[in-house]
This record gives C-alpha cells, sequence and structure tokens, in this order.
C-alpha cells in the first residue's frame, strides 16, 4: 500500500482519451501538438506521438530543453518568449538541435528572437508564428495586426510559419462552441493578413480541450491546420463541470485518506499542495469526486480537503480512501515528482512529472 | 542575469522579521515553534532556531523527514496524521530519532498512533498534542471533548503533552483580534478539560501569522505556551490586505518579465505555477507588486499574469522586470526549486527548498 496523497492515473481511460482526440485531428484533417504542460511527462508525450501527434506543444524554454534531451525533436513554445539574457542563448542551442517554433506577438520581441538566433559562434535559423487574441485577452495581437508583426519578423531573417491563438475564453459555461468559432474567425482573419502581405500562412494553429469538439479544420471545411488541446489526456472536475466531458472519462485523479469526520463532513490529508488552488467562477467546489458526484469540496487548505457528503451515512469512515479529481489537472501534476499509473486501480508503474517546475 | 521567473528573498528583510517574531514570542513568554511549510528550507529553520525558536512545526511525516534528515530534532506534525501502511513505520521511524510529536482529534486516530508506536521490532515512546477546532472549522474536536480525547492516548500509551489548534479564520478581513479570542476561549476549554479529567496541560499551542499580534502568553496573561505562525518570515500579499503588515515587510517576491504589452495592461511570464492559484475573497487580485502598489493583477493562467496599471505612462515597457509578491507565500515557495537570496537586489546565496512536494 502506498502512503496518500498521490496522483493515480488509469491507464486504460488515459490510452482511450488519447486514443479519441487523435482520431478528432484525423477526422478534421489538422496535425495534433497536444500541449505537453499538462503532462510535463516523457513517457506521456511518447504515447501521443505514438499515437499520430507530429510534436508537442511547450510554454517555457526549460519545458522545451526537458523534452529535446529526451529526444522529442519537434517542438512549439507557444508563447512569446522575450529572449534576452541566458533565455537567449538557451534559446539558440534548443533550436540548433530540434526543429523549434516559437510564438512572438511584438515586433520588439521578434527582433529580440532574431537577434538571439543569429548572435553567437553558430546561427541557427528559427520558425515563429505570430500570436493573436482571438477573445481571451491575454497575450497576441488583433487579428487584423498578425501580418505586421509577420513581415517584421520576416525581415528580421526569422521564418514565419503562420499563425496561432489560445481560445481560453472556452473555459466558462456554454462558451465551448463560440470560443470555437472566434477562434475560427481571428485565424481567418489573421492568415488573410499575412497572405495580403504576401506572406505564406502554412501553419494556422488553435485548439483548447474544451473547444476542441466544436473546430473544424481543412478536412471540414475550417482553417485550421493544428490543434493544441492540452488536458484531454487525464481531463479533470473543471471540464466535468464544463460538460467537455463525463466522470467516467477522467483518468488522472489524487488519492487521499481520511483523517477527520465529523457525520457528512470529513476531511482528508491533501490540499491545494496536491490539487492546486485553482477555482473557476463556476466551479461547485475545489476538484470532484467521481465517484461521488453529490460530494462537495467546500474547503481546501494546503494540507486538508474538506468534504461535504449527502449525509453522514454516506461520508467515508475515518481511513478510508477517496478519489478526487483536480480542478484543473495542469497544476496538479506540477506539484508532483510523479504519476502512479493503475490497471485496475493495481499499481503497474511510476512516470516522472519530467518537466515539474519548468517555468524559467 | 538569471532568467526570470524566479523567487527572490530580500535578506536584510527575512532577518528583520525572524527578530521582530522571536522578540514577541518573547515579550509573551511563549516558546516559539514556527511552521516549516511555508519555507520549506533547512537554512532558514536554523535560522529561526538562531534567533531562539525551540524546534519547528511542520504539517506531515515527509516534512520531518527532511527536517531530521538535517538534525533538526525538535519537531511537531501539527496534523491529526492517519498512522496506517508505510506511513506508520516512518513515523516510528522518525519518533525513534528526533523528540517528535503529533496531532490527534479522534479516539481511532490515537489507537492507531499507539499500534504504530509500539509495533515493530522497536517500540519509541510518541508525544501527542489534541487538536481542537477554535472557529477555522477544519481538523480539530470542539474544546470541551478534547480531554476525552486525551484520556484516550492516554490509555494507549501515548505522552500527552496536551492541546493546539489553527485560528485560521484569522485570515479575513477584521478578524484578526477576533480570531486570538476564540483561539484563547478554545484553548483555555481544551486545557481545563484535561486538567478535569486529572491530565496534566504543559502545552498549549496556538498561532498563525495574522492573529499572532493579538494573541496573548503565560506573561501577559493568556493561556499559550506555544506559538506556530508560518507565513512571518516573507509575508506576503495576503497579510498585507489583510493588514498584519505593510508592503515594506514583504520579503520574497516573484520576479518576471514584461513580455506583452497593450496600453496600461502588462503581461508577464510567470502564473499560477509560479505565484500559485490562491485568491482569497478579500483579495483584489492575484498577487501584489509592493514597489506598485496602486498595479492589479487582473487575471492569472499557467504562465502569463495580466497587470493593470493606474495608465500607459505608469505600466513598464516590454522586457522590464516586476516583482510580484504571491497572495499565499506558502504555495509559492512550495512550487519552486531554490529561493534566490538577495543583498539589495543583489544575489549572494540560493537556499534549496528541501521540503517542495513532501506532501505524504
Amino acid at each position: 500500500m502506498r502512503d496518500t496523497p498521490y496522483l493515480a492515473v488509469d491507464e486504460q481511460l488515459l490510452e482511450a482519451n488519447l486514443t479519441a482526440m487523435a482520431e478528432h485531428a484525423r477526422q478534421l484533417g489538422v496535425a495534433l501538438r497536444p500541449h505537453a504542460k499538462t503532462h510535463k511527462s516523457v513517457e506521456l508525450a511518447r504515447r501521443q506521438l505514438a499515437h499520430g501527434a507530429v510534436g508537442l506543444t511547450v510554454a517555457t524554454v526549460s519545458e522545451a530543453e526537458v523534452f529535446a534531451d529526451a529526444g522529442l525533436d519537434d517542438l512549439f513554445i507557444a508563447y512569446p518568449i522575450w529572449a534576452e539574457g541566458p533565455r537567449a542563448s538557451r534559446l539558440q542551442a534548443l533550436a540548433s538541435r530540434v526543429r523549434l517554433r516559437v510564438g512572438v506577438d511584438s515586433i520588439e520581441g521578434a527582433r529580440m528572437l532574431a537577434r538571439a538566433a543569429t548572435s553567437g559562434e553558430h546561427p541557427v535559423p528559427l520558425a515563429v508564428a505570430v500570436e493573436v487574441d482571438s477573445g481571451h485577452h491575454r497575450t497576441g495581437v488583433a487579428p487584423d495586426q498578425a501580418g505586421i508583426i509577420a513581415a517584421a519578423a520576416a525581415e528580421y531573417g526569422l521564418t514565419v510559419e503562420g499563425v496561432f491563438t489560445f481560445p481560453g475564453h472556452s473555459y466558462a459555461p456554454e462558451a465551448r462552441a463560440s470560443a470555437a468559432h472566434d477562434e475560427a474567425l481571428a485565424l481567418e482573419v489573421a492568415r488573410e493578413s499575412l497572405l495580403g502581405l504576401g506572406l505564406a500562412c502554412p501553419v494556422v494553429s488553435g485548439g483548447s480541450t474544451p473547444s476542441a469538439d466544436a473546430a473544424e479544420g481543412r478536412a471540414t471545411g475550417g482553417v485550421l491546420t493544428e490543434l493544441r488541446p492540452g488536458v484531454y489526456p487525464f481531463f479533470d472536475a473543471q471540464q466535468w463541470e464544463l460538460g467537455t466531458v463525463g466522470p467516467g472519462r477522467i483518468a488522472l485523479t489524487a488519492v487521499a485518506t481520511v483523517v477527520s469526520s465529523r457525520g457528512a463532513r470529513v476531511v482528508v490529508d491533501l490540499g491545494n499542495k496536491v490539487l492546486g488552488a485553482d477555482r473557476a467562477a463556476y466551479a461547485t467546489g475545489f476538484g470532484r469526486l467521481p465517484e461521488s458526484p453529490e460530494a462537495r469540496i467546500v474547503a481546501l487548505s494546503e494540507h486538508h480537503a474538506t468534504i461535504e457528503f449527502a449525509t453522514a451515512e454516506a461520508a467515508p469512515a475515518l481511513g478510508s480512501r477517496v478519489r478526487i479529481a483536480p480542478n484543473h489537472v495542469c497544476a496538479a501534476v506540477n506539484l508532483a515528482d510523479e504519476l502512479v499509473v493503475e490497471q485496475n486501480a493495481r499499481e503497474v508503474a511510476v512516470w516522472a512529472v519530467d518537466a515539474r517546475g519548468a517555468n524559467t
């Protein structure tokens, strides 16, 4: 028996999730480039490639370094990297050994990337994609400005591959289809703004896990050539509550022990240092119990989750184990050193979270 | 130049904070037993002891193991440990090599602890303190029930040292003094319930960072013999917004680079994978900038913080660095592998976060 808390991955559910998304991408006629920030695991990345993914998406140079070290050689850092200091040299080193694409959303950023790529003893070609804002209002330029950034990047000597966006506003109730619609519109405008300036735009990249269902690719009349969902290998309580999937498809849970009990309320031995503290406005609590959908996690501190069951009879006894789906699985995985892989609740493997904490 | 993001500790502010709390405990006539879950750092624990702390508080057996391995030999696991499986053996091993006290809040829990202590080849004495609920409503029994748990624990052969509580309801606006009052009342009732059953109660342990100011110890007419604040070496945006301290006493900040800019709004290269996602109802945002008190962190995702400044002129340019106080410093530290120690913003040391991820 392993001491709680730990993160358990149901291998059968995981494989079913990997298969379903790969098949979906094939039907859309798009390349699948999963976001590895969710799992940060070399083993899982290899499985995604085995299912047909063309490469990986990552968020940071250090995540890219971890996967490059493991031999994964087609990476997209979907982030407007500011290439200065040690990071500039690290980026150059990375571009010299893997096929690398980097995000950019400003002329100044493009200039810094070009300087990083061409400085030093061994200048390397560096590919970029321009990030556009499709409604999430985070990074990214207005879609019709993409061409200006792309032209500057090309002028600086970068290889412009196309445009990308993250439709993060899909993370809201009833927003999955409309976010996919916004994404398609923004990417179409961005693509045209490149074409209008005489630039090619072979890559049109989008996708979040909630909006993936409603996305359209080249084979279905849509603009997308590439899809970058992250959460889909595991899913989580957010995806359940958003309606992306039911609880039966959640492949990762945190296993906890009941340490304190008072009627219908119990406290288990994990908190936000295992689950993460994400709690969107639409969430019903700080995580969900797939095996007890009526239970609510009403409070969460660092090492305590307070779970309210419907009745005292429904509450598990002291010493019992419960399984909790984190609200946001990316946060939970990044807090763990390893994932315990199970078949029929029996431990069969342990996978390292290789890129845990790789934030630079 | 170090790549962002990273956590920076201002050594002078840190030392001032350590000094102030040690002096406060001396004035109250209480033992200071800081909660090491905040810093998880052996170096910082040693400094706390150098300032007069009697030992450490920790939250988990694995945190205790890390500090015990480093020679810190007086530890209180302030948590109702369920001692079963490997954890029972680990607890026994720990009790055989350091002075160990463990929390308990049920008769069943006491029975499991006693079994862990006496099983195996080398039975060890194990000390406990009974946890009582002083208003935070998490773990802990009602104060007048403490004697019953204590009597059972003594019956099972455990050494009952006293009672403890965590007045976590001090984390709310205007609640610091009233939480300290609730704490004192609960601990007095709990202590009397032990004395009433003929049990000694030498340890009466409480304290949170927000309520510490209003606490009273043996030297000031209060019931406390021991104080267990955690956050005070660093403080954080929560403590600032609760009024515990002003921004000038916050000793830990996350250093970030501006990667995207749009008028008064900028996006920097860190998110909840560095700051943590804690956001209490009273918080004005997802962290605060001590050097720009008017700025607000209006959105936070995994690698992006969106900061809104008062005007476009006040917003830092692309490539600038900003320093952000996390809302909850314990969460931020637990996401980092190391703390970069600075004097006058110049790096002088790097301390490992030795017990990062020590959740079991």
